[in-house]
C-alpha cells in the first residue's frame, strides 16, 4: 500500500492532553484521529458534514504499529475499499514524522437521523467515493 | 457466552464528557471503557498496576452493538481467552443498563520498559490468569 | 468551610486517561469533574437534567491545591452560594482521598434554547436550591 | 487589549471530539486549548519543552464569551504580564475565527521535578520572557 492509494490525507495536531501516563499518545485518542479523517473525508469528498449526516460506528480495528511522540507531525491516509448497500468501510493508515504508526479499518452505516433505521447510500456519493478512488 | 464467563467485571460512569454531538457516548470512550477494565483487571486479578508495569497496546477491535445514553449504568466484563509468550489477549462486553452495547478484543504486549523490547509473561502471572479463569 | 456546608456531594472515578504525562490527573480533567457535579446537582437538586436545560457556562475559575493520583477516590462538593436574575453560581471543593485537591467557582446563565437569550431563574429552582442550602 | 499585544499566538484545530452534547465545543476543552499554547510558549519564547520542565499549574480562569462550532478556526493568544519569583502568570485570548471566544489566565509554579519543591524562575527565562513581550 502506497502513499498515493489514500483518497484523502489529513493533517492532525498532537496536544499534550492526548499523551498519557506512558509518555506517548493514548490509545483511544488514535479513535479521535480516525473520527478527523473521516470528517474530513466526508467533507471534502462527498460534500457533506459529518455532523449534519446520520452515520453510527458499526466496527473499530486498530494496528498500533509504534508510539506517538508529543512533537510528531501526524497525518491520517483515508480511503474507500469498497461499498455495501448502507456501510461505508474505510481504511486508514496513521503516520507520525512520515512513518507508519497504525493502521486501521472502521465500518460506518449510514441511518435514517429520524428512524435510526439504516439507509442506503446515495447514489451521488457512490459517484464521488468512486471518484475519489480513481 | 454468558455473563459468568468473564473473569473481571468493572463498573464505570458515563460523563457528560464523554457524549458527542450524536447525542450518545463517543465511539473513542469505548476504548477508553476498556482500559478501564484492563486497569481493574491488572489490580485485582493480576495484583499489580498497570501504570508500573510495561505494556504496549498491538491491537485494539470493537464492534458497536447500540448507543450509549448519558445517564447509563455502564459495566465492563474482560476474560483473558489465552495467553502467548509475551502477548496478553482480552475480550471484554459492554453492557449499558445491563443489555450488551459493545463486545471488543484487545492485544497488550508486555515490554521491559527499560529497553523496550518484549519480554515474557511471567509463570506468576500465567497462574492468576489462570485461576481468574476457573 | 466545612464538609457539611455543601449541598451535595459527587463521587466521581479517576480513568487512567485522566492522567497526563505529568502522571497526575490532566488540569482540563479537574473542569470535566465539576460538569459532572453540576449534573448530579441539576438532577438531584432541581430535579431536572443538565442535558435538557439550556445553560451556557460563563466563567470557570479553579485553585489547584495538590496532585491528584490515578488511584485516588474523588469526591466534589457543591453548593450555590447566592442566585442571580438568570445566573447560577456554584462553588466546589475536590477532594481526593479525603484530602482538599481543589476549590473551584463557576457561573452559568440560563438561557431558552431557541433564542439563546438568557432568561430567568425559575421560582420553583429558587424554592428547591435555597432548601438544598439548608 | 489589541492583537499584537500577545508575545505568541498558537493555531489549534478544533476536533469533532471536542464538541459536546449542547454542539458547542465542551468547556474543558479550553483549558486544553490553553495547555497547547502554554506548550508553545515555552517551545518557542523559552526554548525549553513543557514535557521535560516541572510546573504545576496553580490557578486557571476563563471567560467563556462565545460558544465555538466544531468548524471553527481556533488561535489562541498568549502574554506573560509581570513574573514572580517562581510563579509565572499567563494571559490568553482564545479567537473562533477571529471573533474573541475566551479570555483566560493561568498561574503556573515552576517546581523541582525531584523535590516537588517551588524554584526561581531562570534569569535566562527573565530574558527571553521580556524580549518577548517587547
Amino acid at each position: 500500500m502506497t502513499d498515493d492509494s489514500y483518497d484523502c490525507t489529513v493533517a492532525t495536531t498532537v496536544r499534550l492532553r492526548d499523551i498519557d501516563f506512558m509518555g506517548h499518545v493514548n490509545n483511544a485518542v488514535y479513535a479521535t484521529f480516525l473520527e478527523e479523517a473521516r470528517e474530513t473525508y466526508f467533507r471534502d469528498v462527498l460534500g457533506v458534514s459529518l455532523v449534519d449526516v446520520g452515520t453510527v460506528l458499526a466496527n473499530l480495528e486498530i494496528d498500533y504499529v509504534r508510539p506517538i511522540d508529543a512533537d510528531a507531525d501526524v497525518t491520517v491516509g483515508v480511503r474507500v475499499p469498497e461499498l455495501g448497500t448502507s456501510s461505508l468501510p474505510m481504511e486508514y493508515e496513521i503516520r507520525a514524522d512520515g512513518d507508519r504508526a497504525a493502521t486501521a479499518r472502521t465500518v460506518q452505516v449510514l441511518v435514517d437521523r429520524e428512524t435510526g433505521e439504516s439507509r442506503p447510500i446515495p447514489e451521488e456519493w457512490r459517484r464521488r467515493i468512486d471518484a475519489a478512488g480513481n
